[in-house]
């Protein structure tokens, strides 16, 4: 295995944020420690390095107000190096947070105003992401949330919620723009609480759009995200997966439970990340795999670059691992032992009928027989799995 | 305020677990402290203290392996309780966690031998359940999850807990039992991670049943469990509640993101407890406000009465407390003046039509003076809340 | 109690952080949303609104790189709102987090530049909060951790910043200053780990400076930074005050274990608070009670003086309350039951000798019939507590 | 290293409590799983196993109430096993929190007669070991702490832990026993929240003991409960290995900021895991390893001896792997720069004298040239650390 280059290609999907590499490194309390990188040479860098694709907030790429000269020149800047290195822009969203005038929530703002600011700020981003064929649109509601709940019943915020987002699937659909939406849960930060704090909050909103729209929108969750309220990736990237709602990751890192680190993918917690790449493994995940994380605060522009790339090498890396523990026999024969079972009582409930009720019903089951019958040795196969991942095996 | 009774009465739609009065004072670390509280002495105190329901699981009251004979006996022994006391039986449920049986999953579990036994199980329970009059039934899949990812699949885990789900409701609605289901979420304990961590991911299972099953199923979220996530419980149950999907309270409290706490309703913060009543009163909850916790371990008998009196009285003095807010005079006049915005521009997108979008696309605003236009006083309002909490106001 | 006015006045020994009124509403997410108030517009709205005491970082009050001119002009100026209005420097501390020098540690830096930088930087506010007459220094670490444990041990860490207390402290003894010095812990945020982060490493860390030293440092432990590692902040001042070493108060409010949220005092948990306020009272504690928040970004300059006026109003009514539930009949003679014991027992291991030995290990006990001799009725207990906190008591 | 064993051999020092296999799978919310091994069938299997030593509660090998004859049977019959199979008894402790009489607390219970028992049995209990040949007493509040803040002043608490603290401190000084205390802190549970929550707590606390008994007093911090408090085991070893302090580990694994797990050393996070290991091997650390943590429920027997042997396994793994990291010469050559700084400025602040401050004083420094002349490649490095981690380098 250390033999193998671990080199991104643009079949991998990979894609970065433009904001994940032009960060300057500013913090809660501290000043920006880099340049801020120009976003056409954040591009291109990225390009270079095989990238996939790219993504952008409609600021990160478009000022905050630029003529409409301004923005076709900046699209044909773009454009030629998509040209140039062979990146696409894969998804574009709208920065819906950075300006006060959304300090108490953008689509949930109390003041319609702000509100119609928002959705009009959406399509405008909408329209220059369709330009640059992104396929996907995000939603990040980082305002969309509070600290004082006195002030805002929650289901009216969901209903404001809706409301945007039914409009802005219409306008996509009437568009015919070919692209998805989705949305990206996060519990806290910078709001005391978010309106869309787990995986599970959006899909259940989700089925509660209009009916025409609920298909087009599903999510891209994000690790540091799951794990700041304990979660487990793995479960959560499923949940989403099987519903058929994975539309693109968001990859990175975070110690559990505190604030949100934005870490290098694998940097925290090596079996977590495994297991997410595994998920996709198995099921041959196909969307946009998105890396949103920053370099440490006190890496230098060249440490950005080193950020970027390991990224994808530790990606790769355990895909690898995932190919490796696929092939190992012993955790075969050990899986195998540990998910047989009593064929016997194989598919009595698969279908409704009174009849499997009554055959059901009717059977006698002896329960500490059935609880002693078989071994489960978990501490074994985790043992098998540690060691692949830990090159020993 | 403090000439009031705050006693309950059946309108309040109060309940409690049969388990929560006859627990014994157990721990991971620690023996019993009380001798177990038989069931019917359980059913027949709640009665007597005036509340409406109680819920059980059916090893709470039926004994595993109990003759038909001891059942019939069983359930005349209960009606004679609920005859006596008035105290209707609200919720039933099943035992699926005690067992060693299913000490890897219930519905999940790899062996479709305890799969069947589980399912079997269920439908003697709602059986029980029914005869007793229960008007909904819990789902709460204790042991649902997993320790070591590397065994499960977590998107087979959650076909089979949906194959389990619909056979059972099928059961029901063919049997015209007049009852609901409920998922009960919890993000850990006792296993590793659970597959139904949240209300969300709950919520979003419920939309994947097959499409007849679907109205029937929601959720009874619990306090301490959405806490142990460290979410708002305003929030989750808010979503719950905005779906049509919160048939029933399960209403504690805990210490954010630590061990299971079940403790007493608003004895861990008063503000969170606050706003759960709030959310009741505001939108006339007319479901099963049921108590899930359990006197502290070194409370004797009489302690265990003083626990289950005190769970309502504080539910009772905050339901009064939301009626007092709402009748403040400075609080309504600042809300009004923090939930005003500019008119103009209401129902911009609220219905979509092209001409709406060109409306929409071309008007100017000015984000920096949108910004600064309005006040927010939210530490006034929340003061103002405070201080109607304490008392002060 | 509505009768009282709450307002503050010297004796309570309230004070602020300049830092906290001058805060611009920056987040990592969002830019600034009101502006910077000058620090002597701040200190003296402080000192109109009867708050005893400022606090500063060397760079709140004095630009980095002011000219000697500069520095004398500014320490006349603060003089005269320090005349005017009565409010005194109670506490100077020093910026070693904000510039980008410091970004991977200031005392703990690999790099012995930085570390002297540092040292000469805190010797340079030392020398400013004397003459300003503070009678206590802070050390906040802020940049003292990693999020690479790869690069530094921890134990070198904890030696470097050793070496500069200690010089520290004898440059106060030294200079003959009337000042002590206090430590403020924090787990995390703005590194991934800082060093210092709870009371008890603070504590035990004091514990290990040359002997002479140790008795001028103490702590000054913030309600946010214990609640961020899930701690309980009674338990934690308790252990402060009872090792003589809780020189000074951080007062401020957060959900446990999030991102550092510094709310108002009270405003996230009024129990917990409410134990904190009850713990001063009982000790009768003299230090500085500080307030180390800010105003929701929401709000405006208005908006930031209500902040200001809840958080000692809040701390007053507690303190009220401290005062009811001591007066409260029913709590003392519950109280009286569960603290009562058997009085033969006292004293038998309070001096160690061999005959006390003899006699203790001849003892029979019966632990069965202790354990269940005597109720302890928490649950009794603790409803009153929280019916005092509601006011209907 | 594919082809080493990773065996265990006494040179090791791994210890392993009789009570992680006696365990019995029985969880807050399931009975026992498996049948509890008999103590005598546990220490001879550990001693078979290679294992250096085991611990034990009083209770785990003399059942409550055992005459004197019993006790000599007992001691009769592990020593036979410990000259069988050459393992030592390293460590007692005493149970005092299984019994309902310590519902409230042992050593800081309000009730005389139970504090004095605690402190008996525990006497009782230092006899045993010392008997064995223990080293090392170890001391696990399990029951000090309060989930009702009203009853318990947290000052009296430690006041009265620590004269028991004292007493029997000096009643092993005078016995000549050649044992050593330590103290095992835990945030919570199963207590609401404990006294003594953090390493730090507990060397602080020592530091407050009488003169004469601090130095035999260090503490053995269990990974598991570092990490409910979500702080770093790293940083944690690191203070109380430097404070000397550090006597004995007790290694096993957990999800941060949730309930106790106990799960196997390394399970859940490899890197964290590894750092405490280089620690140990940086530091040469020459105290006992104990492993506390627990088979998962769903083992058999066999599984439990799966789960003593890979914990041993995965430890010796992780210490090849710190070995393998400081050969590595790129690793080398990176900390190297890292770690380099301006030689020019050492030892300024080392010693203090008026002419070190003079001189540091009038130094002129520039910041923001300071803060970009050197990179600090952490991304690069923790990649190569990974690297190795994952046995590709």
């Amino acid at each position: 295995m250390s033999m193998m280059s671990f080199a991104p290609s643009h079949s991998d999907k990979f894609a970065f944020g433009v904001w994940c590499v032009t960060n300057a490194g500013r913090d809660p309390f501290g000043d920006a420690t880099r340049k801020p990188m120009p976003a056409m040479q954040a591009i291109r860098g990225l390009g270079e390095r095989n990238v996939w694709g790219f993504e952008f907030h409609d600021n990160d790429v478009f000022p905050l107000g630029a003529s409409a000269a301004q923005v076709r020149k900046i699209v044909r800047d773009v454009r030629a190096i998509m040209a140039d290195t062979g990146i696409c822009c894969c998804s574009g969203t709208t920065n819906l947070f950075f300006h006060p005038v959304f300090k108490d929530g953008a689509f949930t703002s109390h003041d319609p105003q702000i509100r119609a600011y928002a959705v009009h700020k959406v399509m405008h981003a909408i329209d220059l992401a369709a330009e640059l064929g992104a396929q996907n649109f995000l939603f990040w509601g980082g305002r969309e949330g509070a600290e004082v709940d006195a002030a805002k019943d929650p289901i009216e915020a969901i209903r404001r919620f809706r409301e945007a987002m039914n409009f802005l699937c219409a306008y996509v659909r009437q568009n015919k723009y070919k692209m998805t939406f989705t949305i990206e849960p996060k519990p806290n930060e910078p709001r005391g609480d978010l309106y869309m704090p787990s995986v599970g909050n959006a899909l259940a909103f989700i089925e509660t759009l209009d009916p025409p729209n609920r298909a087009m929108v599903g999510v891209n969750p994000e690790v540091a995200h799951i794990k700041m309220a304990g979660l487990n990736p793995y479960h959560e990237y499923g949940q989403a997966l099987e519903a058929g709602k994975l539309f693109e990751l968001h990859l990175n890192d975070q110690k559990p439970v505190r604030y949100d680190q934005d870490l290098t993918f694998g940097s925290a917690s090596l079996k977590e990340s495994f297991f997410i790449v595994k998920l996709m493994v198995d099921h041959k995940f196909a969307g946009i795999k998105a890396f949103d994380a920053h370099a440490y605060r006190s890496e230098d522009i060249d440490g950005v670059w080193d950020f970027v790339e390991r990224n994808m090498r530790t990606y790769k890396i355990l895909e690898e691992k995932a190919y490796e523990a696929r092939a190992n026999r012993d955790l075969s024969a050990l899986l195998e032992e540990i998910q047989a079972g009593n064929k016997a009582y194989e598919k009595l409930f698969t279908k409704y009928s009174p009849a499997a009720v009554r055959k059901l019903k009717a059977l006698k089951f002896d329960p500490d027989k059935m609880a002693t019958g078989r071994r489960l040795a978990y501490e074994k196969l985790d043992q098998i799995l540690t060691e692949i991942l830990l090159g020993i095996r």
